[in-house]
């Protein structure tokens, strides 16, 4: 497989002098195609489509900021994350896009087959047809895997809500420049590289079930030690340190006990926020700006745009803690409340903040266990690499995504349970309980099932199907 | 059982002559303790809680009413539905409560052991505290079964939600003047008796587990006929039609491609409806009337109030066929858009309508299997009971509940599926899958699992634990 990943990026560095874009700051005052609403402020696109940067008020009085104004995008429609995968020889592979987004560091990263808003489907911007987009919309010929929707930044997006869906399919499906196909395993090394998968392509992933034909059996053998008890902890039938009902208790309990009022507010109303031709910062220089971009993208459906974009102040830290409870993994998820979920409260990985960021908060509102991760051994990382939130809103929105193994004992908090993975999974059937962070956490701790692609000749556990010939390139 | 049950009716009788409520019809406008505003003509209560009665724009563009403008309820709050169960010699006891509310026709009917608004318990009105309601706010020396929010008539209410409970307890508990403890096979046969069970106490009977303890004993046997059918159902090792994934992916389908917009307006905005100092009408004559009532309650936390009402135009059919498929009974169910909803579509019984007000519609409008539901053989009926909805917002809203058996072969339908009961059940644990109407069928439903109370001494199949002197006064 060492071969193919890099046979991958050898791909991936030639299709970037096709693909790329050229981004520039540019004021928010002078973005084209897009007017400042006269009586709100509210930065919204000529043609009423695609999103708006609107004023949100926000309260949650028993918080430790029981009140605040901010900026946030509203996007009200509903796109599609498809990822299109099929079954060769026992061995499923998805079929990915090298794709550019403004927002990267980087230039390109994968993300799924479709990533589209309806705006792209019903191509309210003049550009090309989105490929393979006719799996998704008419799929009734197809095998759908996966197919629900759910929350992203509810820090950052007003109830934006994506449709994500697997689809298999049987037929010879044609490849466009810009895709390949991988198998699970490729993409799990993919993962282990800085900034090389998108967070839509993550959190498609994340609702993969491992039971799907030709991925099962990486759930086969278990064996000892921290990659054991993560195959025990992604098996349905493994114990748990609470039942799904005690979870579903308690996710309900903070759901409905937690008063959450929002009111959309003009963005020239917000208080504690500057506002120039240029940006909208934050009088403390924290948290976030709107910033505006012009945008040049060569291989991409439009040649050339301008859009305002949310730039986060600093890198993130997202970690989760896990430890074994009885020989099964479980990692610590908290109950978060964001002002843009649509309903209060979703799980979220145990820690999810810009540090420098706490540092003008209120004291109480130092996430619990920050300091545990910022403090933990190098020895107890089991994943640790930069990943970037959505390209497409977000300009350089970098987190350090961090697994942190520790001991179960003496961690109890009100806000937090420890949950086994397959619990997980059996959430992520349904819609909104996994923040987006939450799920790209679920596609990282998947990716540790497969053993790093530098450390063994071949993947002893990846789907092999009926004969372990059937993985390509391992 | 049966003596249990004509015991429990003369309870009735009895409290009946103490716990009362007189209903006079009174004008909207003099309706003391809530006004009129002045800008939108919304009806609100002086302290600003409860509820109001506000105007919504509907928008369906694929719908057969492509728009509308009608009055709608709005009460923000999430209320508790309780119900306090406990075990004793092996059968599972529920503490329900004879409760008058204004809507309804009859006076008491049964209900939770809690059935608390938010106001309620932080006591906005000055009442008494509610009884029990420290099981339910304090749960956490208790079993928590069932915590789910579930939604209500989206036809009447703007997003309105309650939290369905059942919390068991090990504890002594005193019981109260008005209530009373019943086993499951009890209140299933009250569920056979007109208007006896409310629309709150079947909601969160729905919600109950058949697996939980004391209760599971009556899925052990099966047998032929139409309840072997019914019990197979039940059981979650059961086939069914479809797959839960199959199911998920056709109603996230629904939602994603359903366009339902909802414009919260003036009261005195509508358009098609005919407001008088004493009530608003359509100008039809169909569909509902918001009236305003003066009540007198006796055994009841508040002696004499005002309040506006729905008064819905006729009696309501509510119909589920149900069908055996490879011996498992399968019910036939809605995705059915209604603009109150949280989220587009929830699932609705087969048929759920007003047949007078369905003629006024377009004919496009007429309910699918409306028709074979009226013209149903009396021998084709598994249940056959009217029933009404809550009476503290609905006036006389009573609606015939009937479950019709059919054969399955040639009904299809793209928004409607053959669904077994043990997954109607499994997406009971999650919240908006199954609207109010189609919880209480799956109350109905599972009342079939019983023998009627005349029909034999003994309840063969009732919850009896290890030993079938369990089963109080049967």
């Amino acid at each position: 497989m060492a071969q193919r990943v890099r046979d991958v990026q050898r791909w991936f560095t030639e299709f970037g002098r096709y693909a790329y874009t050229e981004v520039a700051p540019i004021p928010l005052d002078g973005l084209s195609g897009w007017h400042r609403d006269r009586d709100t402020g509210d930065i919204r696109h000529d043609s009423g489509k695609f999103f708006s940067v609107e004023g949100l008020a926000a309260q949650v009085p028993l918080g430790p900021v029981p009140e605040w104004t901010q900026p946030i995008i509203n996007q009200p429609e509903i796109g599609v994350l498809g990822l299109l995968v099929k079954e060769n020889d026992g061995v499923l592979r998805a079929l990915v896009q090298a794709k550019v987004e403004p927002g990267n560091r980087n230039g390109l990263q994968l993300s799924p087959t479709v990533q589209a808003t309806r705006s792209n489907y019903t191509r309210v911007h003049q550009g090309r047809a989105v490929p393979y987009l006719e799996y998704f919309r008419d799929h009734r010929a197809h095998h759908v895997i996966t197919d629900v929707r759910q929350s992203e930044q509810g820090a950052w997006f007003y109830r934006k809500r994506n449709r994500s869906m697997v689809v298999e399919t049987t037929r010879e499906v044609e490849l466009r420049k810009g895709f390949t196909w991988l198998t699970l395993g490729e993409l799990y090394a993919m993962l282990a590289e800085e900034d090389r998968v998108n967070m839509d392509l993550r959190s498609v992933l994340s609702c993969l079930p491992l039971s799907a034909s030709g991925v099962d059996t990486v759930l086969r053998s278990d064996g000892t030690g921290f990659r054991g008890s993560l195959v025990r902890s992604c098996r349905p039938s493994a114990g748990a340190r609470h039942s799904l009902g005690e979870l579903l208790n308690w996710l309900t309990d903070t759901r409905a006990g937690t008063d959450v009022l929002t009111d959309r507010i003009a963005l020239d109303g917000l208080r504690g926020w500057r506002r120039t031709p240029e940006t909208i910062t934050h009088e403390s220089g924290q948290f976030f700006s709107v910033i505006g971009v012009d945008v040049t993208a060569g291989g991409r459906e439009v040649a050339h745009w301008n859009q305002p974009m949310i730039r986060p102040r600093g890198q993130g830290v997202i970690a989760l803690l896990v430890a074994r409870i009885d020989g099964v993994l479980h990692a610590l998820m908290h109950a978060r409340v964001e002002p843009g979920y649509l309903d209060v409260a979703e799980l979220a990985p145990t820690v999810q903040c810009i540090p420098d960021s706490v540092d003008v908060l209120p004291a109480a509102a130092r996430p619990p266990f920050l300091d545990t991760v910022l403090s933990a051994d190098p020895s107890q990382l089991r994943y640790d690499t930069v990943l970037s939130e959505e390209g497409g809103r977000f300009y350089h929105a970098l987190s350090r995504y961090v697994i942190v193994e520790t001991a179960a004992e003496g961690i109890e908090h009100p806000e937090f349970r420890w949950i086994a993975v397959h619990q997980l999974m059996e959430l992520l059937r349904h819609s909104h309980y996994l923040n987006v962070q939450a799920r790209s956490m679920v596609a990282c701790l998947h990716s540790l099932l497969a053993v790093p692609a530098t450390a063994a000749p071949a993947v002893p556990s990846m789907p092999t199907g009926p004969s372990t010939a059937g993985v390509e390139g391992s």
